[in-house]
């Protein structure tokens, strides 16, 4: 047992060749389409860079082997997830993007084998996309999952699912959906959830609109749904009923590092763009990439990039030793989300003009990565959660009779 | 002589007509399109909203009386630029926004008589739009004015001017320009440079693309312009030849103020949104806005927004004594233009998934406001000024014998 | 009614002596002792500096004229306490630091006429010392007034008081004593405190230790007080019974106000200090004061001076209408006290190893400001106060029908 | 090859002797004497803490194992160096303090087997302290090394060294001295720099006087130091002559880390108070700490220590692996340092009146660690490697035919 911070050749190999397919192949189409992926194919497009992927032995690295994938750990996942997170496209080109890594992730740890054949087969290989079903306009789920108004009641053979759910990523094309409803209790109560699984042709699934934000790079929407009378046989329930909160945490953990590694991959690319530009552009009697305030917002950027790394990989860690990892990952998540804002905001500043403009990616890469600090909990959320911890903590060493002097 | 904070009843008034006005006819279509003001109309849309703002006496508040205009000094158009800009379609519904307002009150200082008839009454009417042709792209003048290329020689009679342009606010649909050339020394040299005043059907004047930009709310784009061998006349040199540096310092003072004023307007309009939502959205057992990590973002919404007009007031008052003002100009356009992106982040945040979507217009007014940390000198160019003065200072200080203790 | 934010001739003169005298005699002496006023003297040295503020006609400039002082309101108060804060001393040589302003302030509104006599009197001119006792160790009462505990029950001809003080600034050899005590109700409760008036050989009046902390400015330490058996006859209650609160309010406006004023003449020498060296200390090929990072400190203190300025002269102009002023100064009170410690902290990394050294002053001043994030409520508690107001505004204009679009 | 993040067993048990040493020995003595080292023994007490760490086992873990130490590689060193960190006075007890600690591993790397004898050997073994006489008073070696104007000539069989130091660590009573003087070209040129190993009572040697600072725990003061015609015979250059500035950066990488250790110790102290107050401390209607924005102010510190340890642990890592890691130890030791003030401020903030005073040791506490942002270079310096070699880089791409997009 020692420190160690390197990765195998494989590993590395596999980096490397992430990082010329999105080059070479993802980066182009992006920019062409001003990282709008629905406006550049949408589903279509997301086949034609699966196969591509494919041939380059680069698809769905988080994917279990038996199933097409890569079988990497979380830790093997970061610098890969970076890589393919270099343009906005690249997760939806190498079936790494959100929502469907994480239920790939949740339904290789829960799912029966009869479940694992019929909806992660599919959705491992690409074949489908999938939603996972969980956010509720108000007063519904949000932020505090514990306030769950979507309910399923029992049906002969299996449950009867009504609500409402809001902000379902990928929901427009899913071919399969995780729904999260309360089968005990009130809204407002802690646990009594459980999750459903559902084909996208069950009745009373409707897709009603698109919620437009401020991120371009994620297909099928986020969108709003309602759940009218939807039927679930008992065979589909993930897991155990009234468990749904703990599955949600099995994939919670794991799903926010991915998002952190994809979005790394952002920040690096833009932290690039502006210090490409800063080199060389002339100002005020020299370059500006000589100047003291343009140092010190390239150093902030190393100093975040770096930052989130670090916290990244000891998160990673955690969960790859089995550990629950609620701290580690609630930290990497918010330093990570805050920083990337931090960081795409300076790279817009330094490179003045062009970086608001269309000329460059900067202005809508600052749109991509800033709705991170609310999805998959608001950085608000997630200090509430890491001081509650602590202070638990502390009172729990009065208790004991600890002395801090 | 005693400090005095008050308004006159009349400036009150203006101020409640033009906060009706904005409410009643400018948000609801500001809020259809999207705050795309092109989409809306254009153009044609600006005409009717100045025909009705004309109906309403609230039309162009800054210009002389004399060309139709309310005549109100800096200290007064403060609180009626902000009401404005409550709207992003409010500058153009009074025809106070960039650049026209700065031109105005350019040409209302330095024009000759013969000026003020050909293009300042017209220009003051809202019968026409202007543009002012300043920046450059790389490596001309941008943030440092000094690299100004474009440059005139003496042609029989006048001048003719040739150069690039690049962020022309207005170009496309201007019907008359201002035009920064170099008529002395070499790009990098301080001075020299000559403002000219030209129809916008003078030959050799080409709008050759819009650069787009996060911002929707300013008409005729921000465009890349070409002059070709653009003949101006003698009699439309503005000012004195070799000043045009002055001439540009008389404008951006008040520019930038005015520009902190509609500004200012947009973040009092999304504080005001964020407050109606946490004030009644539910979450973790009450409503959000009694959570102290809420109350602290709203808390620094209100210092950030007193702040800025405390600065603001400041410089306006000293601007209207008829001084310089570069620090106090600058101070408020710097802490100003950060407070704005601040205060729109924190208000994005505090709405959570609704912030970051089309279902609120905060996405899109934080989108509006962040240029302006870039726009009228970046923030780094004014900290740089201001350091400047203030070392240079602190030298004199040192030669005359002064010691801090 | 016009803006108008000049001072008159006679408070630009008053300004001028107040530099002059804390130049020539009060820095010195401040210097000499490293700040510590009760290692320099304590009161024997604040007799002499007194009497010689005096002869100068300088001394509590906040003072009723009717008792020797010039009868400033708070707008004209500001400028000549910012000169007087330029030492740590200056406060305690001009006999306007606290409590002392503050009780003058108070006692000069709310006292009868005999108590006038008897207390305001000796206080104003400086013959004696005050002390405020208000703030009590926990559970009672501190950032949250309204768990006071400590108690007056009735007694013939007057009142007892009991109860034990913290942090009561100036308890060590003051003359007389303000006490807030319980007269109705229970800790926690909402009203119900009444003032006391007590010369400081009461019976009962115990001063018991001095809370050492970072500053050393004021004299009389903040001590903790025990109160036993105190009895004030009836005619020594201050105003009304029950209505301490909100005498307290009337006091702690503008005592957060005067506190801002001195503490900006610390920050303003200290950002002179921090110019003087770095305009001429050598560094990296040139001066350390025209390099960028450098620069954005300078430029950073500059804005925060005028930022607190300007916030200040809003408060006090609000203050001088005879406004209630709970958000003005709140906002001017937060943003200064945070702004000293941005300040100073920038001054001492500015002069790097002589900046955390005792041969500049910085250190030892940056520990001076740091408290009044705390003193007079801390930045949380006002910040909570600010949205508390801003969301209940917000309710209301909920419940009248008022839309934000 | 995987990332592994654990410590092996010995280093855990290391880490729990050495927070029981401290708890039980070492805080009492620092609360005693508020941490002022000299006051509390000085040298006497180094010597007698040093027999008890020995006995116990812990003593000056970094120190070969052949002169008595523990052998600890620099990942190993972090989590003992920390748990020494949580007394101000741990260092100086466990002998692992600035500068020894440092001199011990450079000698390790660097002496002859002759200078390890006469020199380490005493210095590894606490018989003796150390001093390491780089930084000059201005206009020599500060924040830029290349100032350097303490120089060596050639003398018969050696050199001779004069010039002035000034913030030396331990020089008052230090038992050996590394002195860097310049034994070729002008202050302000890159390299010529050499290290010359001299014993305490050298002829020539004057310690003239300590420069008082805001930290109190190291011992032997910041002294200013001359240095006239101190004789260096050959064998007493460290390394090769003109070597010096290559010899410093060895040192100085690691020597970084190892504050960052040390003042994290400090840092988990404070936060672990701070936690301890605000969970039974009551106001407004609860515990503080479950207000918000305490919980704010308690999950930042979290992250602050998550974030600096991470990256500690990178740097570190790096380092064991005999690279010279420039980017990571800046990167650690700038945002450890930034980080530790950020979190003893908030510790202060959190306890309110008691926070600023003597009753808690947080006020000291703070001064304690913010100087670490000016020693070892400060933040602006580090910036601005970090900076420059981003940018370096970016121009090589650029060179290379990289396109960035």
């Amino acid at each position: 047992m020692a420190v160690d911070l390197s990765y195998s050749d494989e590993v590395l190999d596999l980096v490397d060749r992430t990082r010329t397919f999105i080059g070479d192949v993802v980066l182009p189409l992006e920019n062409l389409h001003a990282g709008d992926i629905e406006a550049a194919g949408g589903d279509g497009l997301r086949r034609e860079l699966n196969a591509q992927a494919k041939a380059a032995g680069i698809f769905a690295p988080h994917a279990p082997v038996e199933f097409g994938g890569l079988g990497l750990n979380m830790s093997d996942r970061s610098p890969v997830f970076t890589a393919a997170g270099h343009s906005t496209f690249g997760p939806v080109a190498l079936h790494l993007g959100a929502p469907d890594e994480g239920n790939v992730h949740m339904l290789a740890h829960v799912a029966s084998p009869e479940q694992k054949d019929r909806y992660l087969q599919p959705l491992a290989t690409g074949e489908i996309r999938s939603a996972f079903a969980m956010t509720e306009p108000a007063p519904g789920a949000g932020a505090d999952p514990n306030a769950l108004r979507t309910h399923a009641v029992r049906a002969p053979g299996g449950w009867k699912v009504n609500g409402v759910k809001r902000f379902i990523t990928g929901a427009d094309g899913a071919g399969m959906w995780i729904i999260m409803a309360r089968t005990r209790g009130e809204p407002g109560d802690r646990g009594g959830a459980t999750m459903f699984l559902a084909p996208a042709d069950t009745p009373g699934i409707s897709v009603d609109r698109y919620v437009h934000t401020y991120d371009r790079g994620m297909i099928g929407g986020h969108c709003e749904v309602t759940f009218t009378d939807v039927f679930v046989p008992d065979e589909d329930v993930l897991g155990e009923v009234d468990e749904g909160y703990r599955y949600a945490q099995v994939r919670l953990g794991p799903a926010r590092m991915t998002h952190v590694m994809r979005w790394m991959g952002v920040a690096e690319r833009a932290h690039a763009l502006a210090l490409d530009y800063v080199s060389e552009r002339e100002g005020f009697g020299g370059k500006l990439g000589d100047l003291g305030m343009i140092q010190q917002m390239v150093a902030d950027n190393e100093i975040d990039l770096a930052a989130t790394s670090a916290l990244l990989t000891r998160a990673c860690y955690e969960l790859d030793q089995g550990r629950h990892a609620a701290n580690e990952t609630s930290i990497a998540k918010t330093y990570g989300a805050e920083a990337f804002s931090r960081i795409l905001d300076r790279c817009v500043q330094m490179c003045g003009g062009l970086g608001v403009s269309e000329d460059m990616p900067l202005a809508r890469l600052a749109n991509e990565v800033r709705p991170f600090r609310i999805y998959d909990g608001p950085s608000e959320v997630h200090r509430w959660a890491l001081a509650k911890r602590a202070v638990g903590r502390a009172r729990k060493e009065r208790d004991a009779g600890v002395k801090h002097v």
